[in-house]
């Protein structure tokens, strides 16, 4: 791809602003109190893609957000991208612990960002890194490079399961059709470690309630002679593992993938230094699963973490209340071969079966999704390491992610095509948390990155 | 005494009415969004004093909320009473539980009320209970009738342990100086079955945070390899309960007071239904200590439960991440002996040193205060049973009850007098609940009761 840098480099500054307005509008797909702002950024994405030279752009009504889809067919003969992103963005909250608004995004320096880098909800996951794609077709359309048909998939409802994202997929099998789907929604090694993530976690989300009497008690008159359900719940979640920090939910690991120690070996050779990531954390020691590393636990080994607790009194001061119910959030990310709705019901089975008398207890499943593995050898995934070679440098490593990304598993089902993860974030962008940012740097190094992937897998598909 | 209870039927409704104005006002003193309202009712409080008789009424300030102090001295020679009470109440929530607004009061039938029960914030904890006496001073001094000399202490930090009391009666052992302590913040068996509370339990209330990683982190990318602080937090908490439902932290028991078989065999006389338990409180089965009763596991035995627990994401939907923090209060029941003071250090010791690696604790003492039992061939029992047997009919019952009045213990040391506590509430009141109410029946009862123990504690201190 001719003189890509020029033109990122001309365009910087629109670039930025561009990004930034999209990241003022606050699209929280968990809470309702926003719809407004989720349909806004669906039309502002409509018309970004319009501006970058798609055709037939079009909002896609589901039974929940809707899907914004664009396309540039230039000749039916060659190859078919199609590239997936979202717009919605985890809820912001503790707000407190925001160094600015996350909904008005600046410009700040840091140690790994020399050149600044967007701080505000969603800069890395989705918006920053779904704009690289819109911004890489832009250039690739206004200076008539484009080697290849693209289509653009970018949805409202990752950050809450994309149950209806699945059956527009299903729904739309031709229309969608495409030989590869690309995706920057994952993280690399370092900004000067390239890498491709060829792994992902399922995930199995449930929310449970505990109750035990039919009112709220003073603790005082009945404590200790009636069950707690705070007391229970805390029980309850701290059986699900043992002193291994292994999950005790029987079935859990039947279906879990054990890597071959060359595989391991393989993985151990990424660069990690275990001081500078307790030291990032600010914890005296990490903690998991026995006999696996950290890089392991939050990549190839299945977890299970409470989100959200919450029951009694938990405002100012005290009050002397047994509670009535007492609830939870809790997550299970899984590993390839697990399937996220056995392992739903296995939790539901097991957890209503380990409550105490004197409470009831019920379990909602959330939403989930599969684990996928991609192989190496595929075009695509050859695509996308000459790409990275080319703007980095350096050859890129691959990489298991720990993350979820529930519809990958089933574009490879239902579309038949595999998916490439190049990804452009850092694990210190904090996504998912306050003060997510992505830096320029990678803005940039994103939007120069993906043209040249699309020129690759082109040649290669020939 | 004579005409007692014409002089209530001929006032009841100005009695209810006055009641009910004192009711609206949201005195809460855990939350101090109230103050104003906290000031308002003390106001309220020492005009009521001042109607009902009261010479030399003052509002007493403190570090916290004032007291509000009256007296009516007929002569040096004569006994004195001082009556204690408080004018604060319980947080309300959860707030959509309350069939009516907790500080709109209205009078309703209910099956074991049918002449009505208000129903409100504070209906029977304490502000009804605390106005029968104010109301049954009044009837004593317009009718000529009071026996003996009288003192008001009525405070406004009951509910957040009665810190700022201790230092005003440690201040003021000259003033308050008195025979005997008269005390309705407590309950009765059940209508037909008065009972006097010879026991009360001590408190330790603590609030603990666990702090994980730095900031609110991913779970897929750090799910599995660092510590979770909500997981660690309720493993901490499920690890102070043994299988038995003993209590963990070392010394805990030491100085708890073992009740002889005797003892025991008395409590048990009194009647209680395990099924209607049960029924009243929509549980399939009781919970608690093994080897106790229901009726000892919440008046003999001390206990430790959780009043609220919070973390991570608790809003709509779901959220995918790692709390920074969690957070318990818990509050722990004593028995006579334990110490409260040591108690709460023994918790803070036990519960850092469970903490695992990859956490900080800390634990943070609330209040507190000591257990209490009371003779019954005292001068002030023997009063207080022959004023029941006077109004109700029968014999009242010595009962130990599973509540804590902090203060009740300090009175005993610093004012070398006992504490006689006539309840008329019922465990059915639903105080620290929803939908609090006292009955209309009980407090009338009350205020026709209380000038019989001040005729008898006369005449028996003669």
């Amino acid at each position: 791809m001719d003189n890509i840098k020029d033109y990122v480099n001309k365009n910087q500054e629109r670039f930025l602003n561009e990004l930034i307005e999209l990241l003022k509008l606050p699209s929280i797909s968990a809470d309702s109190a926003y719809k407004n702002d989720m349909l806004k950024t669906a039309n502002a994405v409509k018309a970004s893609l319009e501006n970058a030279g798609c055709d037939n752009v079009e909002i896609c009504q589901t039974d929940g957000y809707p899907i914004v889809y664009g396309e540039k067919i230039i000749d039916a003969k060659l190859p078919t991208i199609l590239v997936y992103g979202h717009y919605d963005v985890q809820p912001a909250d503790p707000l407190e612990l925001w160094t600015s608004p996350p909904f008005e995004p600046i410009i700040k320096k840091t140690e790994l960002h020399p050149d600044g880098a967007i701080f505000a909800r969603g800069a890395c996951d989705d918006k920053g890194q779904m704009y690289m794609h819109v911004k890489a077709l832009e250039f690739m359309t206004s200076t008539n490079q484009l080697p290849c048909n693209v289509k653009f998939m970018i949805e409202g409802e990752e950050e809450v399961g994309s149950v209806n994202l699945s059956t527009f997929v299903k729904n739309n099998r031709e229309k969608l059709k495409n030989d590869v789907i690309l995706i920057s929604d994952t993280g690399m090694i370092a900004k000067d470690v390239p890498s491709i993530t060829t792994g992902l976690r399922g995930l199995s989300y449930v929310e449970v309630e505990v109750t035990g009497p039919n009112r709220d008690l003073h603790s005082g008159l009945y404590g200790g002679a009636v069950a707690n359900p705070i007391n229970v719940l805390t029980k309850m979640i701290a059986s699900l593992h043992d002193e291994n920090n292994h999950i005790t939910i029987p079935g859990f690991y039947d279906k879990v993938e054990e890597l071959s120690k060359e595989e391991r070996n393989e993985m151990a050779k990424a660069p990690f230094s275990l001081d500078s990531y307790k030291k990032s954390l600010d914890i005296d020691d990490v903690y998991g699963e026995k006999g696996y590393t950290t890089n392991e636990r939050n990549s190839i080994r299945p977890t299970l973490d409470v989100n959200g607790i919450w029951g009694g009194y938990i405002g100012e001061g005290a009050k002397t209340v047994i509670a009535s119910k007492a609830f939870a959030k809790i997550s299970m990310r899984l590993v390839p071969h697990q399937d996220w709705e056995e392992i739903t019901q296995l939790f539901k089975t097991h957890f209503e079966s380990i409550a105490p008398e004197g409470v009831k207890v019920k379990v909602k499943p959330h939403h989930g999704g599969q684990g996928y593995v991609t192989p190496i050898d595929s075009i695509g995934y050859q695509a996308a390491s000459k790409a990275y070679e080319e703007s980095f440098g350096k050859k890129p490593i691959p990489q298991r992610s720990g993350g979820s990304i529930p519809i990958v598993a089933l574009f490879e089902q239902e579309l038949k095509s595999k998916t490439i993860l190049m990804g452009f974030g850092l694990d210190s962008d904090a996504i998912h948390s306050p003060n997510e940012h992505y830096g320029i740097w990678n803005y940039f190094k994103g939007i120069e990155t993906i043209p040249l992937f699309y020129k690759y897998f082109t040649e290669l598909s020939k």
